[in-house]
């Protein structure tokens, strides 16, 4: 097992995966931008080197300023988190090249899944179901109209290289062709250096369904479930939970063996996340299709909803698996007990189309208790400073059930003290009373069509 | 299920009680004495009634003040938490009484279990084993002699009213008996108004294991497995942790059966805590004996060990099963999973024999993250004050195995920030470190007779 490791991130994963080392005997290495001098992550860690100025691209960007930092500590590998560089192939190439070892996929499966046309062949070639769609760079008007006519409107012109809504553009009639193809073409060059764009059938009102899988160095690839992450605004989650509500026992084991397919025919190493459209528009239950979506080859924010679900620790296991250690468990010991939910702490204005906010948490006292899990990256008294994003923790918890997962959630969210800033705190006290949320009847549009229209 | 009760206690037990309460929609009364005014049960509660002076005797253990609030707030049904008045028969009959309904067993049962001797034949009748020894009051130094000529020595006279060591007396040769015997008597009545005192065989070193059982009205018994609670220090458990370490399968189900069966026999209903001395003396570790020593008739300090192991809210199930309801769970569906340990958090001085050193919280951040859970009764800025006992919280700790849960345990005691007083917690990081712990070669007189004395 690795003796120091690096971890190029900061706040609440960054204090995550000093946890993980901690438990591992691993000494920690914390890097920090100016703003970030006296974060949590820092105080908590073994070691601190500053990487350079606020700005998220003068620090946590700068790539030889991380590696210099990395050098200096002599650490034996990098963990990247998530966000920042942690889907940057090059970055992971780079720190490969470098002599340490990367927390994460290997940088050419990265490059495998950062192209989003790649990842649709790679997943289609594994019999993983894919929205309709081209797996080939579109930049004809006639093509796109080509394929509306035999899919039927709306279509969705993507940027290869677009991630988080940047790059989409949604086609609802013919005549909206050539202005939507141009603005996707532009968006994808602007945001992405890179002017591809594809087509998809566009799915009205989906349910965002993931999968979590880990694999090892050896060939064993592993899932933890499946997550539903439907409650989004502007493409962003806020609350995630899990099992999915409503999805059968039969999709849900097609869902995770595909997914599991999907990562193993790439040769994937580390954790992952494959994240599918769920369509269940006919209003049966158990009649829905899943489409591939993408894969996220990183850790995710929402990834300690299935820790709680199975027992298993996840960031442990990238740790493991990048020092080369085989997955200890069998699918069928992975257990699933109950139902967890997480809500995502930012400093937003829910009431003010969750404009972020930064200031100082005055107060901060966190909820506790029975079913009760908290991962932050913030003490009482610390600043959220406006440089990066306004995410500051996560309250998950567990239940029996979902009904008393939303229970001890309502609970929990009740105990919390903040004073200081906004918060999305009551966002998600307002979901937790909502009548479509409890009755599963949310999809992806949910939130801002409907809960916020009320 | 109830509308509104009473929680006839104070600090974590009462916030424990009330986290409960809020989930299942039930409104939670407080009490508090003078010194508790401002405590944090009662700036959590839905209500709170003023029960009396600071001392205990002037308020918690008011029974007539408690009954008054419970009729002003005009509660369903009276939760007692433990301490004070918990094992106290005479209060349960009075709150049956006064037509509440006691979340607890019914006060015959509770009169069955109090009284050692009687809970002895109960168990012995149930074919529970029993450390050899009188079932009948012994007053005369010739049947000790007979006893100890009979079962060999050390005999452990112990006063039928007891408990927590008090009131017992240890005869290591037949010389000794008179002394001991007149002294046992001598504190019977003066702490237990009971002059009765029966003999045991007194195992030197054994373990302390548990079963966490509970019963509905309707007969059925479920048992939520063992916890081993050897750490102690005069008699008072430091740490808690499940399973038991190094108990073999066969045993373990011997145990917990024998628990339900005692219970079941004495038609036992709600939560409960069957406890054994477990002795493995002759260091093989599967061929060791259990022996029944007392039944808790109510919620345990260390509950929550075994709710993290097995997903089941014990105090939610009090609750339901006070209100009527029949137990939902078979005993196979009762999964357990990984690990459990549970820390003590005192304002006591462990370099100075435990003394309690009442004080100001002036700083308290707990620890968070994954397996973490801490159930309190303060917040930063609140008093400890010499009149109650000196538990102001728990960190219980869950990881897949021992080793993980001790990892964590450790990484949460560093964690933690508390100043204003000392704590328990440099205690429980020496233990954490200590080979005769880690290798599970403690017994109950561990801590005293080897762990303080290196």
């Amino acid at each position: 097992m690795f003796e120091k490791v690096l971890i190029a991130n900061r706040e609440e994963i960054a204090v995550r995966i000093m946890q993980a080392c901690t438990e591992l005997d691993i000494e920690a290495v914390a890097v920090y931008s100016d703003a970030d001098e006296d974060a949590k992550h820092v105080r908590l860690a073994d070691e601190a080197y500053r990487v350079g100025g606020s700005k998220a691209a003068d620090s946590y960007l700068d790539q030889e300023s991380l590696l210099e930092a990395a050098r200096e500590a002599d650490v034996d590998a990098i963990h990247p988190g998530y966000g920042f560089l942690a889907e940057n192939e090059s970055f992971a190439a780079n720190v490969e090249s470098s002599g340490f070892e990367w927390i994460g996929p290997p940088s050419d499966v990265m490059a495998d899944f950062g192209e989003k046309t790649r990842a649709r062949k790679i997943m289609s070639a594994a019999d993983v179901p894919v929205v309709p769609g081209t797996t080939d760079p579109v930049t004809d008007p006639e093509a796109v109209a080509a394929f509306g006519e035999e899919h039927g409107y709306p279509v969705a012109i993507k940027a290869d290289g677009g991630g988080g809504g940047r790059g989409l553009k949604i086609v609802r009639e013919p005549d909206q062709i050539e202005e939507k193809l141009r603005e996707a073409i532009r968006e994808g060059e602007a945001y992405f250096d890179n002017p591809n764009v594809y087509l998809e059938r566009f799915l009205e009102a989906p349910r965002h369904i993931e999968v979590q899988v880990i694999a090892d160095e050896h060939g064993t690839v592993r899932h933890l479930g499946e997550r539903d992450c439907s409650v989004q605004r502007r493409q962003q989650k806020l609350l995630e939970e899990a099992p999915a509500p409503g999805l059968d026992d039969d999709t849900r084991e097609r869902l995770c063996e595909a997914a599991c397919r999907g990562v193993s025919s790439a040769d994937y190493v580390n954790a992952g996340t494959v994240e599918f459209l769920y369509d269940d528009s006919t209003g049966e239950s158990d009649d829905g299709e899943f489409y591939f979506l993408e894969v996220n080859a990183r850790i995710q924010v929402e990834h300690g909803v299935s820790e709680e679900l199975t027992g298993i620790d996840l960031v442990k296991w990238q740790l493991r698996v990048a020092a080369g250690e085989r997955l200890s468990f069998e699918q069928d010991e992975v257990e699933h007990r109950g139902a967890a939910m997480e809500f995502r702490l930012n400093a937003e204005d829910p009431d003010n189309d969750f404009t972020p906010i930064p200031g100082t948490l005055s107060t901060y006292n966190p909820p506790r208790g029975i079913g009760v899990r908290v991962d932050d990256g913030v003490d009482e008294g610390d600043a959220i400073t406006p440089f990066y994003d306004s995410m500051f923790g996560k309250v998950i918890v567990t239940g029996e059930d979902r009904a008393e997962a939303i229970a001890r959630g309502k609970r929990a969210l009740a105990e919390i003290e903040i004073e200081g800033i906004p918060t999305t705190i009551p966002f998600h006290r307002h979901i937790l009373e909502d009548e479509g949320f409890l009755e599963n009847r949310h999809s992806t549009t949910y939130v801002e069509e409907e809960l916020l229209e009320e």
